[in-house]
């Protein structure tokens, strides 16, 4: 419904006739529209998902790009849950969950490639997690332009080059 | 007023209440709240502004980051409208092309990194200054997480140094 009617046909109430349920059922369980998409960003958090391992560190931000764009390209649930976030605060705290546990979760591609040495100690994994992936979100979400299909690989293999020169050590956030 | 009370609360009553004109005189001239702010960020768009010029890459790119960093959290109607971009199409085109003139009008500044021999012809100066400024739109409109000052300076210096390394050589864009 997110997706096909947006978030202002999204009521309690019309949540409830498609899901045949009665609508103190919904109310009861999420209060407002802004909990239950709270519950759905808090849902897809909850997943087995782990970063690709492909043996460097350009390979994996390559494919964790690649993976990203096609969820923000073929699932628009991801956009409209992200364009939701600016009109509820709890889904909006929802998200930053969501976006602070996957950049936690992928900050062992950037702790692999610390440990074969191909980028120095002191390296801010979520700095280059967020460096890399930053480019796809600007275009398709901000920009909402899909006309580059190497800016997400390039991006990938610049964040690699730059941290194998030391360019994200410093002030490390995990 | 999208500051202060959000999208929501501005009505085109409301607007000609504040600016102390008639309903008319706003509905005559912007039909709806969309049509406003796309007309506000069109406004935007027709400055005097020019990209810094440092002499480097590196610099000018720096230099770009601090001031979009500056820009995003000094002035909230900055994100405000980008915001509000997701409530009306039209503001979202009128983005679209705020976007595309301000990084049109950058672009020289990789035509000058070029032109002294930093970066490789055949860079792509749209991807170059999408990868830089990505990271701090990421963080500071999406994440809504202003908690890492160096993010904004690690990001353009990597772009510069893949771009010296001919990482966004390719499939230019302009």
């Amino acid at each position: 419904m997110l997706v096909q009617e947006g978030y202002d046909a999204l009521s309690v109430d019309a949540v409830a006739e498609r899901a045949g349920v009665h609508r103190t059922t919904v109310y009861r369980r999420w209060r407002d529209v802004g909990g239950l998409l709270a519950d759905v960003l808090d849902a897809a958090g909850s997943d087995a998902w782990r970063p690709p391992d492909t043996g460097t560190l350009e390979g994996d931000l390559v494919a964790v790009n690649a993976e990203l764009e096609a969820g923000l390209t073929d699932q628009p649930v991801t956009a409209a849950l992200i364009a939701a976030s600016f009109r509820s605060p709890e889904a909006a705290a929802a998200l930053q969950r969501f976006w602070d546990d996957r950049y936690t979760r992928c900050a062992v591609v950037v702790a692999r490639a610390v440990a074969r040495g191909e980028v120095p100690e002191g390296t801010c994994a979520r700095r280059v997690l967020v460096a890399a992936t930053a480019p796809v979100y600007q275009r398709i979400l901000l920009m909402r332009d899909r006309s580059d299909p190497l800016l997400a690989e390039q991006a990938a293999r610049g964040v690699a080059l730059a941290a194998a020169h030391g360019v994200f050590v410093g002030g490390q956030q995990e």
